[in-house]
């Protein structure tokens, strides 16, 4: 560990700092144990929101956040308060605990829809507990998440459920995408944005309205929200297929299992040429994949250029985010928006 | 059809009218057309708060929204508002809209759940659009529903994201109680209580809330909307064994099918004794019942008094809903909210 880094007892950051922070710059770790208090008492709203009064409800719901992942919502929502000058982030806390139910009754829902047998390395929700319980859960958790915002103002609110509306029809333009080679880049990069950018950005945007910022600095938070979570998605599309299993909790190849195109799909369907071509399509398309055709997809992919071109579109992305937030005066906090922005395509879970 | 009776013109009234109002005295139906409007009103925010521009969703949502049923819950609305001697209803019209949302939500979700083919003569959501389309498409209407919410108090929109809560621990008790003939009375109603009536008091509430009408009555709407939520269950549970369904639109014997107790089927059970006790017992826990099997079931629960027992309970609900607005000044509004506990018990759809 290097010196100034936080110390194991710091964390709920942990994971992420190990997946996102890792060459974080000193001041950056100046800041972390601030927002490891944010973050945990986010973590604090999240359980007081789905009290024991509701027991059926409560086990699967407290499971499924426990197992939702990084926590890096909360923490870039509580870093873009703090980075905009506001120090009482207790007014954030609550919008950042409803952001991250979202995005863990999406999961749940998401796992039901995909019938994964896994998240982060457990059970899913709809496995653990049985699908009708997962659906009813993850609608219970999008209930709560709304109770959380609805002290906020009623553009805030609404601008939360416009995110949510756009994640959802993202999940149906995705949903309809499946076992489709002639998707094309723009309309994938449409369902990025919609599925999975636009909530992150409507996190970070709301939390500079909370903070009372100029028209620019939200905007300018909005994009680096959608440039953020596109850059993200991208990077895991690319860890289902080159990264470790035991590492990111979730067993390879999901995306070609269940049909969807991604970026990389897209890239080396259209770089290959002649019997590849063919014999790629093919294996896409069969619905019940061997290890063998796994494998051979992987191969043909391979042959491309399609992995650096998702890693230079991810880059790309990464520039965006942090051109959207220049208008922000510089501090640790900018800088570890920067960092996050940075550690989304190089981190390995 | 009877003087005074509203043309068929005047109708999205008309199946509610049919099922509840067929009776009502002539003041009620002089008021219908100023509900009437109201009704067609919500329908107009119903539509509009699902845009065209969410193409894939827009199309399974109001779907589900066209096939939601009698519009009860508006109606209901509709008229306390005005039973409070509040007239511009535009103020409530955003609240039963987002009311009627989530009830369409849960029925959706509810038919993923019990893998209805049918809901009110028509293929199911999930039946005509696929499951997944079915969870994001329920998704998508709380969504649209929370933000309808957005524009009021933050007291409104708790109390109606609590009965949305309810409405989920209700639906997980409820399936936690399948093939379970010990659940007892009181746990069943209950369950009613939560699933069915918590969101009934909750719209009627909200509504006495707009109308700043004092706690006395906002008490008296929720123990109203409680009451009538579990007389229309008792109704449905019943309807269930003995409606036509060419009028309701449903298939008979649902819930014996799916194993789920309701009243009729707890006090048959507990009046049967020796071999007919058993073989209902062993028929119920059946998994896949023939239509003997169904057939034997309600032979059985007709040589005891359940039927009779069910809807003594309903009548005792309506007694109740009948007292609780009493508070109310008398008017054809509130011989309307009468009308309307006394016709969930006698409806035939």
């Amino acid at each position: 560990m290097s010196p100034g880094a936080p110390a194991e007892t710091d964390l709920p950051l942990r994971g992420l700092v190990g997946s996102v922070l890792g060459e974080a710059d000193p001041s950056v770790y100046e800041v972390l144990p601030n927002l490891a208090e944010d973050v945990a008492a986010v973590e604090e709203q999240l359980k007081a929101s789905l009290p024991a009064s509701y027991p059926f409800l409560a086990e699967a719901a407290t499971y499924a956040t426990d197992s939702g992942g990084k926590r890096v919502r909360p923490l870039l929502m509580a870093a873009t308060f703090r980075a905009l000058g506001a120090q009482d982030t207790r007014l954030v806390q609550p919008l950042a605990a409803a952001f991250q139910l979202i995005h863990t009754a999406t999961l749940v829902h998401d796992d039901v829809i995909d019938r994964a047998d896994l998240r982060r390395g457990k059970p899913s929700v709809p496995r653990a507990f049985g699908v009708p319980a997962a659906i009813v859960a993850g609608d219970y958790l999008f209930v709560r998440a709304f109770q959380l915002a609805a002290r906020y103002s009623t553009e805030i609110i609404l601008r939360c459920g416009e995110a949510c509306a756009e994640l959802a029809q993202g999940e149906m333009m995705q949903e309809n995408s499946r076992y489709d080679l002639t998707l094309g880049r723009d309309r994938y990069v449409r369902i990025m944005m919609m599925k999975t950018a636009s909530i992150v950005a409507a996190g970070v945007a709301s939390c500079g309205m909370v903070a009372k910022a100029s028209k620019e600095i939200v905007d300018g938070l909005e994009e680096y929200g959608r440039a953020v979570g596109v850059a993200f998605q991208i990077q895991d599309d690319l860890l289902d297929i080159y990264g470790d299993p035991d590492i990111t909790g979730k067993p390879l190849f999901s995306d070609w299992r269940e049909g969807l195109p991604t970026l990389l799909t897209l890239d080396a369907y259209a770089a290959l040429e002649g019997k590849e071509r063919s014999q790629f399509e093919r294996l896409f398309l069969t619905r019940r994949k061997r290890t063998a055709d796994l494998m051979r997809l992987k191969d043909l992919t391979d042959r491309t250029d399609a992995h650096a071109k998702s890693m230079h579109d991810a880059e790309m992305c990464v520039k965006r985010a942090l051109a959207a937030i220049e208008p922000i005066e510089p501090g640790p906090y900018r800088s570890l928006l920067e960092r996050v922005a940075r550690g989304v395509v190089t981190r390995r879970f």
